[in-house]
């Protein structure tokens, strides 16, 4: 198939583009390198599966252009910065809801009628429902990150219900493994790094996060390029969460390091933080999707693949 | 009070600055007079209780620059076209949603709190739990407005999560009554105005909808104006229905015609029409506010509103 990946050169579209090249399909990747990594894909870029294409989506034309005799497009091009979403409010309205309209338009004009999008499990904010099932998003939305793209979904389904797209969109937990660049094993594998006797955690380390593997994660979207349902949404999760203290644990055995760790008292990191994230994804499951990775072990290899890759460390604050 | 109504040219919004300045508020209304019309408000335009500013709040810096020195803002202005929404697929976007931002933002940068927004009944789609409570929205939505909606109700709710704003959100039946300029009572005078023997349904005419008469709609508003809750949804309806069959009788009825009535036979009037909306709207309610007015009432006088002041039939397709 012809596959555009928009964010392609980013964690998740660059195991992605990887995994598509090696199953033999053509890939196209849109990315204006804002936080993606033109070396995650460098191996390809000599190679005639792989177009990449610098460029910003949230130039209309950019996309009309370049969106056009795909089979299907993944569209995981997004602001992820949900913690500082407020330093710069209209950012994620911009690059989530407003690209992802340009994206649709590109499609519609161009008869492009498959779409995969990377939603968010932050759409659920501290929902009592544990596990969370997909029917309980709601409008009501804790950050901006949130608020755009619960947005992008519903822009989404309205032109799947007028016959412009089948959309399957994945509300994802968050995602380790290799290419991981944002996130609180970043944090602190980057701290201990540094200093190896001193970890400070944000929040009081209770806080119960799931967590899935990059590969888990594109084998799901790679299972949904073919079928066809008109708006398909599903949770992106694995059946287990752990502990921020039991990750940090997980971290420094893996780094070899007996740093003292300070926690706060609050039982979230951040304002907007969520306490306990924890999917239903027996949704998925039911198609016979599989996660292959424990948290512990996805966690570990993200260790190993930061250390083994530490100029990654100094690229992100 | 200083209240500022966006949209306040409008059929809503002229009703809710008539009363605001009755009631002894000072009005600030900013409208770009693209569907709302100057006259509604002539009366008031040379006295000191209404500063009328012709602006296009598309343009955040006309937001910014008047949003300030009010207690509340009223933000009603929209794109309210539902049904032809596919003619400019962006336009949704823009006017309900990027200017919603504009308006937020202005009024986080001027500290002011208390916002009553409008949105839609239409965000329920056409769910099966009839009658409807707030809980049934979902981010599926069927058109464009939908969409739009309520990816404004996300984006309010994020800034209310946040304390930047105080919100009321209202989901809005359709609203009958002086100034009316848009639906299928409109459709229908103006038919009947220009040919008094014919009358084009569009669907089968069975189709069961509720209509609340905008002094009701306005006390809501206006009910609203102090409270100030973090974040609050509410229905905003008639505890009855009609069929578009009702309507057209009582509309022939006050007109004194009998024309042959051609309906089609869906179920439906246009694509993305609802065949049946009827709200719960138990929690409005509970603060103590009622309608005034029945459905039939406020459609006859609507009618003779449309005749009295027949300009109006010619300046809307």
């Amino acid at each position: 198939m012809k596959v555009l990946v928009t964010g392609g050169a980013g964690f998740i579209g660059s195991n992605l583009v990887l995994s598509l090249i090696h199953n033999g399909h053509t890939v196209t990747v849109i990315d204006n390198l804002s936080t993606g990594f033109r070396r995650h894909l460098s191996e390809f870029e000599s190679t005639g599966a792989l177009h990449l294409i610098v460029g910003d989506l949230r130039n209309a034309e950019c996309a009309l252009k370049e969106v056009s005799n795909v089979d299907v497009v993944v569209h995981l091009a997004a602001n992820a910065d949900i913690r500082f979403g407020w330093n710069h409010p209209r950012e994620d309205t911009q690059q989530n809801l407003i690209v992802t309209q340009n994206v649709l338009e590109a499609m519609r004009c161009n008869n492009v009628k498959r779409l995969v999008f990377a939603s968010t499990g932050s759409v659920y904010n501290n929902t009592a429902i544990i596990p969370t099932p997909e029917t309980s998003a709601t409008s009501r939305q804790h950050s901006l990150y949130g608020a755009s793209k619960i947005a992008a979904e519903a822009l989404i389904s309205a032109y799947a219900e007028a016959g412009y797209v089948q959309a399957t969109i994945f509300r994802l937990v968050s995602v380790l493994g290799p290419h991981y660049s944002h996130g609180h094993v970043f944090d602190f594998v980057k701290q201990l790094h540094n200093n190896p006797k001193e970890l400070l955690v944000l929040g009081n380390g209770n806080q119960r996060k799931s967590y899935i593997h990059v590969v888990d994660c594109v084998s799901a979207i790679e299972s949904c390029l073919e079928v066809s349902p008109t708006f398909q949404v599903y949770n992106l999760g694995i059946d287990d969460y752990c502990t921020i203290r039991d990750s940090a644990n997980w971290i420094t055995s893996e780094m070899g390091v007996s740093p003292s760790i300070n926690t706060g008292t609050d039982d979230f990191g951040w304002v907007g933080d969520l306490p306990f994230v924890y999917l239903d994804t027996s949704s998925i499951r039911s198609t016979g999707w599989r996660t292959t990775k424990t948290i512990e072990q996805s966690v570990r290899a993200t260790v190993r693949w930061l250390l083994e890759h530490d100029w990654i460390l100094s690229e992100r604050n």
